[in-house]
Parts: C-alpha cells; structure tokens; sequence
C-alpha cells in the first residue's frame, strides 16, 4: 500500500513531528562533527602532554650533566612543547563549547520530538547523546591522566633540583675554598 | 572558481560550522510550522469565541420570550458551542507547547551558529524568531480581545437575567392576587 503512505495526511500534527525529526536528525549531525572534533582536539591535548612529560624527563636524567649550552636547547624544546600544550587545550576548550551547545540542542530537540509524537526520534537521538557523552568521557580520563603524570614529573623535577642544588653548594663549598687557596 | 569552492577545507571547525547551519536550517523549519499551526490554532479559537459571543448575544435578546423548548434548544447549542472553545483552547495549548520548544531551540541553534562561525546562520534565525514572536504575539491579541468580548457578553447575560427575574416577580406579585380574587 505505497499510494496510502504517500497520501499521508497533511495536518499540523503530521507536519511538526516531520519537522521535529529534521531536527533531531541535524541536531545528531551537529553532535556527531563536535564529537569528533572534541575528541580528536583532548587526543592531541593527551599526545601533547606526554612529548612534554619524556622531555622533561630527558631533562630530569641529564640534571648536571650538560653544558649551559646543551641545557639551554633543551629549554627551549621543553618551553616550545608547553606552548604546544596550552594550545591544544585552548582547542579543547572551544570545541568543548561546541560540544556542550550540541549537547542541549540534542537534549532540547529529543524533548520536542517527544512532544511532537516522534518517539523514535527521541529515544535515538538519547542513545547519541548516551554515545557521545561517554566517548568524550573515557578520552577526558586519559588527559586527565596525563595532566597527572605531568604535575608528577613537575614535583620530581623540583626535587632533583633541589637535591642537585644542594649538591652543587656543598660542591661549591668544596670547591670555593681551593679557589681561594688558588688565588692566593 | 567552482573548483576551488569544492576542496573548501575538511577540517573540524569548517564541519562543525556546516552542521551547525543543518541545525538552523531545521530549526527554522520546526519554527514554521509550529508557528503556522498555533496561529491557525488562536484563529479557530477566536473564530469559536465569536461564534459562542453571537449566540450569548442571539440567547439575551430573547429572554423571556421563548418557550422552554424553544430556550432548551438554544442552550443545546450554545452548550455545544462552549465545548468547541474548549476544544480550540486545547489545540492551541499542545500548539504552544510545541511553539515554545521551537523558540528555544532557535535560540540555541542561533547561539550554537554563532560560536561555531556561522554569523549569517545566527543572524537568519534571529530575525525568523522575530518574526515568529510578532505574528504569534498579533493573533494572540486577537483571541484576548474574543475572550474580553465574551466575558463582558457574560456579565450582560448576567444583568438582563437579573432584571429579567425581577420583572418576573413584579409580574407574579401582580398576578398571584387576581389568581386568588380569581380562585375565590
């Protein structure tokens, strides 16, 4: 019976929920691109941070042991990757705002499909919203993780600088006396 | 330059911005026909006010001139007129409903163009929201004016039923001692 669904009724009912589906349709569209986006952007953001967390144990491992020269290079690699960083996370920050207005359009498009009589159309855009929300969640555990690791790297590196610090005084100590002598 | 338009950049922004104007598009269209179906909806409830209006009006400038059949069968109507308010008034609170879901999601997927880039998407679906308010907000003065109508239509009935049952009583005064003379 083809001809009797082409000759659906054209009432005000009919026409909202058909109108309500492009919505929810587009709104899951719109959901899915800042999904992408927004994992790929804390993706790059967790890469990011872990090139800057082997720099900076590189750095950690050779305390001491290199020439102001060799230290200032990779100064320069480790400051290079921290604005690579804050980059990345600016990027996460404004495809997270992307994201979140996706988020309640979805939400708010799934109420009005509801309310138009698509039911359909809501239950499938709340699974989306379900898919999404817990994608973007598992990939926010994994920077997080690695903003952890990071402030961890940050307290060793501290605390080898002050051991080598200390090292270096009572080095000093040592040494600035022989210097004298050798004035003298 | 058609080829140059056809390898625009793939990269996120530049989809997010599309999606972005999919969700205007849709909703813009969701608003339409929302809008379409309250305003028809507040007209058929003003029309049905008017109607009841005429016949309150037809039922106080015949009181006390009808027989009880005749009285038994205007209150048929003027019954069955008072459920089709009803009925329209319904229609246009489900209408409504789906109306206001419209406008937010308008508002939304304007704000969403905009942080995505899309200014044009953002500023065509102000102006249609505009649009939508005033001629929403246009008939909805219409169908107050029907109901202010009918209330005073109310009250008239109320007044001309008061003076009516006076001159009832007058009238039963003046008549139940010519019935006793008549009696005696």
């Amino acid at each position: 019976v083809p001809f009797t669904q082409q000759v659906e009724n054209l009432s005000h009912e009919s026409l909202i929920r058909r109108a309500s589906c492009l919505v929810t349709d587009s709104a899951n569209t719109y959901l899915s691109q800042t999904t992408l986006a927004l994992v790929d952007a804390l993706t790059q953001y967790a890469k990011a941070l872990h090139t800057l967390i082997s720099l900076q144990k590189r750095y950690i491992a050779s305390i001491g042991k290199l020439s102001p020269v060799e230290e200032d290079s990779i100064w320069q690699v480790i400051i290079g990757q921290r604005v690579e960083v804050s980059d990345r996370l600016e990027e996460c920050k404004r495809f997270e705002s992307n994201w979140m207005n996706a988020i309640n359009i979805c939400e708010l498009s799934a109420e009005a499909a509801y309310n138009s009589g698509a039911e359909h159309a809501c239950t499938a855009t709340k699974t989306n919203l379900q898919v999404a929300q817990s994608k973007v969640e598992e990939i926010r555990k994994i920077s997080k993780e690695a903003e952890k690791k990071l402030a961890e790297t940050k307290a060793e590196e501290i605390q080898r600088m002050a051991e080598y610090a200390s090292s270096i005084d009572i080095h000093d100590l040592e040494d600035v006396p022989e210097a004298y002598l050798r004035e003298d």
